[in-house]
């Protein structure tokens, strides 16, 4: 129906289960992919360029910030990662939706350089309940746990940009939510307000 | 989850086949009613006050009228319509989701009175086709069904406002997208903003 699909963007503290919530929404989805990242980081042998990232020099990904060819970008482990524009650009052109997974931070930076990306916030039921969520992970500490309270607190005081927020207590409910949003903002008045003017002549 | 619905605004020209995709939306669904008009027209001996129409006096309507009690209003062959505010609000209020199908100048009031409805227009997939469905009807002389067309026109014209624009070419897949908005709809952050707010004392 549209010539270009809609960049939706997903945060969410860690363990709230984002990543069951979309897989479970795009399942059985045509019109959805995931966006791949830019990287300064190297290769694992199992990696492929473009599938996993597109992995570049430290020099060239200095070169897309100053350009404006990511969308965001931000450091982890004294590598950078980014979101490249023109990738995005071609799958939204292609008509698929193009999910994007990143932190509070970097959906900031979206929401400035693609004002009309969907901006969607995944939370858990609780902070009680995401504290039980990591500690029966049985991955972290009880000090990394209580980190990542304190930064999923942060999180929700800096969230104040996003469209939508989804309540993980079901996570069949919430990807219905999910995959519903995604319908939705297919059919937003203004992808489609030239089937209005056509018919104006 | 959420404690309010959504008032959904629907509107599209007649012929487009608003009421078999509205229906198909709804089937199923138990969060969603639809808005009760008030009128000045005397009851019909099969109808019930407040189940077809709340009847009222002409005077008690300019009353509602003066007051604000009415989220839009309009006059049809010397008997006057409009939406009670305060039966919307109640239903709103008990969480259900409460669909308004009225016309495009009725939708701009609305917009006015209630600027978080959410406005939808739903069209059929050409004016050609529109005419091709209003000749099948058999219902209207060619000469109402210019009239019809030159009605829709206008509407698209004064339909700069709405949300969300749904295509009706298969009503199954229009259905399911209404359905879609509704769900989307309410899961909208600022319904939602406390749930972040309440995590972060």
């Amino acid at each position: 129906m549209n010539k270009r699909g809609r960049l939706i963007v997903l945060s969410g503290p860690s363990g709230a289960g984002k990543s069951t919530v979309v897989f479970k929404a795009v399942e059985g989805r045509d019109d959805v992919c995931f966006s791949t990242s830019v990287t300064t980081r190297k290769p694992r042998p199992s990696e492929v360029d473009g599938r996993e990232y597109f992995f570049v020099e430290p020099d060239r990904f200095k070169e897309m910030v100053a350009n404006g060819e990511l969308l965001e970008h931000a450091e982890y482990v004294a590598n950078s990662y980014g979101t490249p524009r023109a990738y995005v650009e071609s799958k939204l052109n292609e008509g698929l939706n193009v999910l994007l997974d990143i932190e509070v931070q970097g959906a900031r930076q979206v929401n400035q350089s693609m004002p009309e990306a969907v901006k969607i916030f995944i939370i858990p039921p609780s902070m009680e309940e995401l504290k039980r969520r990591l500690q029966g992970r049985g991955t972290d500490t009880e000090r990394a746990i209580e980190a990542r309270l304190i930064r999923a607190k942060q999180e929700y005081a800096e969230a104040d940009f996003y469209d939508y927020i989804l309540v993980n207590d079901d996570a069949d409910r919430a990807a219905a939510e999910l995959s519903a949003i995604i319908t939705a903002e297919n059919c937003r008045a203004f992808l489609r307000e030239n089937l209005l003017k056509q018919e104006q002549d």
